[in-house]
């Protein structure tokens, strides 16, 4: 039976044969960590290690399904603890070493230019002289863009806890407190429901800052009648969800209720459209039809979702105009419209969902009808 | 009055005149973010920008001072905002026109190649064709190593927030609770006293656990006799703190209190020795030197600290056994000596340090004594 690391490698070399960007197919590929924060996440892709840093570790996988990591004594115990068949070398000063020794001689080797330094690039074109390198960085987007049953259950747990933490929210919201403070019992409620941490920093944005999509969460106080939005996850064995919800404190005036329930109607369309066979572009469509049809035309100003798995911005395609290809069962997406006023604010509602052969399924579970708290 | 962006792009200009290693002198220096978690801290460092993600963002700098900012639509308002004298650029679809714009056909394009995917390179060597880049990492590491005084003050902050959020720890911890439930009081302690988050995923460990320096914080719950290490930080206007304490829960062996009081003294010595003139290697050694010569020899397995900044791993020179250079004032360090016995745990003790013309300024303040609770 092949194991987890020997499947998902093989998946991989899968992607590379059948794509036809890639003209030489290497017989090898590396994938090398940096320094914080330059880590390649298609290192825990492969190894499944559920812990450790792994900074300026590689790992090498051959077509023979021949997988060997590099890591330094500071992480030897975790690697050898999870090796799962992996053959582990722990590197002292003999990591060139090692690396040409295992690697035997590469001619073509794949590399995931997408999260490869160009100094780490340097390393193991001195290390594997007279190698060619083939990027092979599309093909890794593609195996990593179909979960597997252990990727949708780490997603659905980190989804679990993320919607858990918002029951709460109602009843902590108070006038005169910070988004700062909402963030921080977000993460708490989150980690304490078994979450490992948060995989970026909560976007949490009271009135008019809820009209900038990127804002984080600062020492504004709530005062009545603005919008609360929300936008957080929560990371479970190294995967993400990544949820927005948005409520208003006090009163909702005429305005933010419309702005809501066209934000939910979009995010409904959206869902309902994930599905194989649309693609992202035709799904950014129909949702953003529902907003650009009233007087909120040129209001949605993002796309309306991308992939998520051990990124919250996976590779893969995302539902954006620019996405031709289809959707397909394994794919996990957010659907995430918006609607930005800048004087007033914005809503989003966003959810995580798995496509199916079927219906989607939506992994997150807080309530989506307007709150006025 | 030059601004902080231009005196920060100074600072760097004169470490790569001054860098004998960077032969041909670049006149335009281009940093570059990529997608998450591809973010060149320097990007701050230059801008100051104290929020937005800026995925994607890059930034020119010219010898004359001139400084320009391509970003997207998502980041515009908060570049703008706190703009301090750069040219904002907001691309759609014609980055490459503007970057070429701006440029003007350069020569020599300095790049942190540290920090830059093999991606982002491709495209800039595509947008500036017919220039050479040279790689000004050592210039930047170098200018980013000195902190100024806003530099100072954000990690002081950094520094208290964490120190705080100690003082509650025996208080908090009983008998069973998890290590991923210390570290959720950690964070959130720290976020409502004002930190924007956590730099990396709290280390807490208990009994054995604590013997593996780069164990996370997992569902292990926690038994009378055990040590409890914490490893945390916060985040203060993108800056970090970075300090580890340990306790002891229940009763201290004779064995746990002889490793602690060990660690305590090389973490001592450690400090009193971060004074200019003292190499990186000097330092490590002195406070190495209070564990290898105990029978505690060959436990302290990784150095003695490294630089801290935007980064919680910081470029610049570390407190290890590699580092011949001088340590200069303005300079942030931390000291963390450690023992790791496998079958007991380990203890580590690290604080932050600012390197001054006279003694060291030690950031961190929670207690350095022996707490058992």
């Amino acid at each position: 039976m092949a194991t987890l690391p020997e499947k998902r490698v093989a998946k991989i070399f899968e992607q590379i044969d059948r794509n036809k960007k890639i003209k030489i197919k290497p017989d090898i590929i590396l994938i090398a960590n940096d320094g914080e924060p330059h880590i390649d996440y298609s290192f825990f892709y492969v190894t499944g290690f559920p812990k450790g840093l792994f900074e300026g570790s590689s790992l090498l996988a051959k077509r023979n399904g021949e997988i060997s990591v590099f890591t330094s004594p500071l992480e030897e115990d975790i690697a050898k603890a999870h090796g799962n068949g992996i053959e582990i070398y722990v590197f002292r000063d003999n990591e060139k070493e090692q690396l040409r020794k295992v690697a035997d001689e590469p001619k073509i080797v794949g590399i995931n230019q997408r999260d490869l330094t160009v100094s780490s690039h340097r390393k193991f074109k001195y290390v594997f002289k007279g190698a060619s390198f083939v990027n092979v960085e599309e093909a890794l987007s593609s195996a990593r863009s179909i979960k597997d049953q252990i990727e949708i259950e780490a997603i659905q747990k980190a989804c679990n806890v993320a919607s858990r933490a918002f029951r709460d929210i109602p009843s902590i919201i108070k006038e005169g407190m910070t988004e700062s403070e909402i963030a921080a019992h977000l993460a708490y409620e989150m980690q304490m429901a078994g979450g490992s941490g948060i995989p970026f920093e909560s976007l949490v944005s009271f009135g008019r800052n809820s009209a900038l999509p990127h804002y984080s969460a600062g020492q504004a106080r709530l005062k009545k009648g603005q919008l609360v939005l929300m936008d957080y996850g929560a990371k479970y064995a190294r995967y993400c969800s990544d949820i927005t919800r948005t409520v208003i404190y006090g009163k909702a005036s005429s305005e933010q209720e419309r702005m809501y329930q066209l934000v939910k109607e979009a995010n409904r369309v959206g869902i309902e459209n994930c599905v194989p066979g649309m693609t992202g572009a035709e799904v950014h469509l129909a949702a953003a039809k529902v907003i650009d049809s009233t007087e909120y035309k040129g209001r949605f100003i993002h796309s309306l979702g991308h992939s998520l798995g051990l990124a919250v911005h996976d590779p893969g395609p995302g539902l954006s105009i620019k996405n031709k290809t289809d959707l397909k069962p394994g794919m996990v997406l957010t659907v995430e419209p918006g609607i930005y006023v800048p004087s007033l604010g914005g809503v989003r509602i966003e959810d995580d969902v798995l496509i199916t052969k079927d219906k989607p399924r939506v992994l997150t579970s807080a309530a989506r009808e307007l709150i006025v708290v």
